[in-house]
């Protein structure tokens, strides 16, 4: 294989052949490839895009590279959620006993905070104890257990797409549908699903703010996810304000728990139901989404959900008390209220400006090796289109000190914008199956 | 300055500024920059281009990052030509001479074989003795006593274009007419000139067989010349067929000493006319093109270019006998004739099979570390349009031994096609200068 006549091929426009990718992948993890081959060759997939065939080829020797969960002959379906951030998206921490607690196991591979956007290790690691650094063998034998594991990327799975991310976030090539989706579906298809549904974020919170592209990357994802096997559906879901109230990591874990009490705030219970409820038909566990909706709604009002949750912390090493003691969560010592500043109507509330004052509290990661503070963050109470009086609290920031607490003021001050014409858009604006854009959100009950 | 915001700019279509470029190039040059980075970053240039200053300020970037002639104060006007490359080009052996004999200082900077094209300094070294590793002092005390030197790439020119071709050759980022532009101009403009000529090759044995690209390119390089003070012309000149009859390194010398006596291959002699015409009128060594032409053939037949030619080759080392009695060069030990094989018209001589053939001969090299033999070639005597009979002789065959001339044979019958319609297309198509294709090719009296 010679590789520079492969960028070449692909540079020009033409497909590489599936054993092409293949070979290529396989020599690249061994360190036979340079890496500013591959660059160049990562470069060249930004412009010209791959052929479906390709991508499939690329995503297959991205998993081939490492290890795989395998739940051949599972008593029970299998079925995950992959979201692609968003700030207070603590959906995950919801749904995963949720699921698990209507019969469907949920091997909940995920990820940390990246740029502006939180993760949901940092925020399970927030409970005092937790680990997520659960072997591959642990995760299998607490789903068994369980029905349910929370864990990040074990170095057994896909450590090619750990390479080439890594080497995609120095070299200008992250942004390619093609790429973030061979990313994406290599490490869930390595989960050995059953089901998977994808959230899409779109909107100036999300990565990919165009949601045209967002759109692009669900179908692509989704025509990946079939192609091998796994029954894929996406939402596309609003990331122009956060999800839920609370941004921080301990503070997003308390209003998780409210949630699987069946009191967490509206648009919140909204995505995670409809989410869930995907997930449940995708994998045959309910007849439609109608029932799969009740059934989740079930097994939170009597408790079930909340007591899987307990028991996943407590078998990672967190103390289950968390689900009924918030203080056990560590707290942070310096609160204050955020009153709006004028009357009117909330035109934006911005997330990505809320997730880099996170950062900048210390609740996120400037660099890899930057340990992070769990207790800082916001609770902002209001939407785009609530109408408010002048002083009226509408937030609060929560920080090590004053000096953290001016600078979430600072932060809250440019994020939240109150005019004359704020309004909300749809929650969920697309779904999107194997088959197109099928249904309009109002066939889903979203509120809009 | 962090690397990767450079690349996604470039990506997306913006220009770097000058200061961008050259910190760029400083911190490559020093190696603080990785590979994988610049790879990126060519990659992207290959699709997006580079904007007018964008170019200068790279060029200007691998300029400062060696050493450079100096000609101030020189008592002669200082000019050189460069070639894109092809085969059968041995106009620069035949030019330097010439040119140093009407009074302007050539410091003839040339490279090596590459593909399918032969190289200046490989035919050089075909003469017993000729060194070319010249160090700049030496090649600056050479012009000043004889007007000429032949020299290769110095260590202390341009290093940064050095260390970028060698990444740019296996990582498909060589077709790029910024960067062809950039890597030719950086060695050239370090050469101290009044002016350049540049012989674009354009055709089937070109590295750009396109000539809208031929085109661009000259235009391009002319362009960045100018504005870096050098009056810099290009001719764009046909490399359907070989340039003269001898193709290979002590065959194409011997024709070149023959053309420094008047009595090379007409198409040979048209194009080193023009060329060598173009550098005295840019510098004012010649009032216009008919006397500066005027001045150069006096030259030849007066023996003056031939006589320069001989004292190059004696400072250099070479035995200088070589310009009277061509058994000086090495020998062929096999000789063959190869003869028309039907009666017709000459479709097609095509010079990219015959360059392989010289290469698969043992005249070029398929890795940096091979010797080379410079005995082998082939002599051509038909060019497209010509009129042969069965049987004919129309080419020899020059090899190591009775298989090489077997491949030698079969290279012939593949390049050499007759039929009933050849025809030769132009052999200078265009003449560009910085005020756009200014003179038909028959204002230069070329034949077409």
């Amino acid at each position: 294989m010679v590789i520079p006549r492969l960028i070449e091929h692909k540079r020009d426009g033409h497909a590489l052949t599936p054993e092409q990718w293949s070979s290529l992948i396989r020599e690249y993890t061994l360190g036979r490839v340079p890496d500013y081959q591959m660059s160049a060759l990562l470069m060249a997939i930004v412009f010209r895009g791959l052929e479906p065939a390709e991508l499939a080829a690329l995503t297959d020797a991205m998993i081939a590279s490492g290890d795989r969960l395998r739940f051949e002959g599972h008593p029970v379906p299998v079925a995950d959620k992959h979201s692609t951030g968003g700030v207070g998206d603590k959906v995950s921490l919801v749904l995963a006993p949720m699921v698990a607690s209507c019969g469907v196991a949920v091997p909940m591979m995920s990820g940390r905070g990246l740029g502006h956007t939180g993760g949901t290790l940092d925020k399970l690691e927030s409970i005092p104890g937790f680990r997520t650094d659960l072997s591959l063998r642990e995760a299998r034998d607490q789903i068994d257990r369980l029905g349910c594991a929370m864990l990040g990327q074990t170095p057994e799975i896909a450590p090619a797409d750990k390479r080439l991310y890594a080497l995609r976030d120095v070299t200008g090539t992250v942004e390619s549908v093609p790429l973030l989706a061979a990313s994406i579906m290599s490490k869930k298809l390595a989960e050995g699903l059953n089901g998977l549904v994808l959230d899409v974020k779109t909107g100036s919170g999300a990565f990919l703010t165009d949601s045209a592209l967002a759109l692009e990357l669900a179908r692509t994802m989704i025509g990946l996810g079939e192609s091998r096997g796994c029954p894929t559906v996406a939402l596309l879901t609003a990331m122009d304000r956060p999800l839920g109230r609370a941004c921080g990591n301990a503070l997003e874990v308390e209003e998780a728990i409210e949630a699987l009490r069946g009191r967490g705030p509206a648009d919140l219970m909204e995505v995670t139901y409809a989410l869930a409820a995907e997930m449940l038909a995708l994998v045959g566990a309910a007849p439609d989404l109608i029932e799969a909706r009740r059934r989740l709604e079930e097994a939170v009002t009597s408790g079930r959900a909340l007591e899987t949750f307990a028991r996943v912390i407590e078998a990672q090493g967190g103390n289950p008390a968390v689900v009924d003691d918030p203080a056990v969560l560590p707290q942070a010592r310096a609160v204050e209220v955020f009153r709006a500043e004028r009357g009117g109507r909330v035109e934006r509330v911005e997330p990505r400006r809320i997730g880099r004052a996170i950062v900048e509290l210390g609740g996120g990661r400037a660099t890899l090796e930057d340990s992070i503070d769990p207790t800082v963050g916001f609770v902002v109470t209001v939407k785009p289109g609530d109408v408010v009086r002048a002083g009226e609290p509408i937030a609060s920031v929560f920080a090590r000190d004053q000096s953290g607490v001016a600078l979430g003021m600072a932060a809250l001050r440019e994020a939240v914008t109150i005019g004359e014409h704020g309004r909300l858009t749809p929650l969920i604006s697309h779904r999107i199956t194997a088959r197109g854009v099928d249904a309009p959100p109002e066939a889903l009950g979203c509120p809009s």
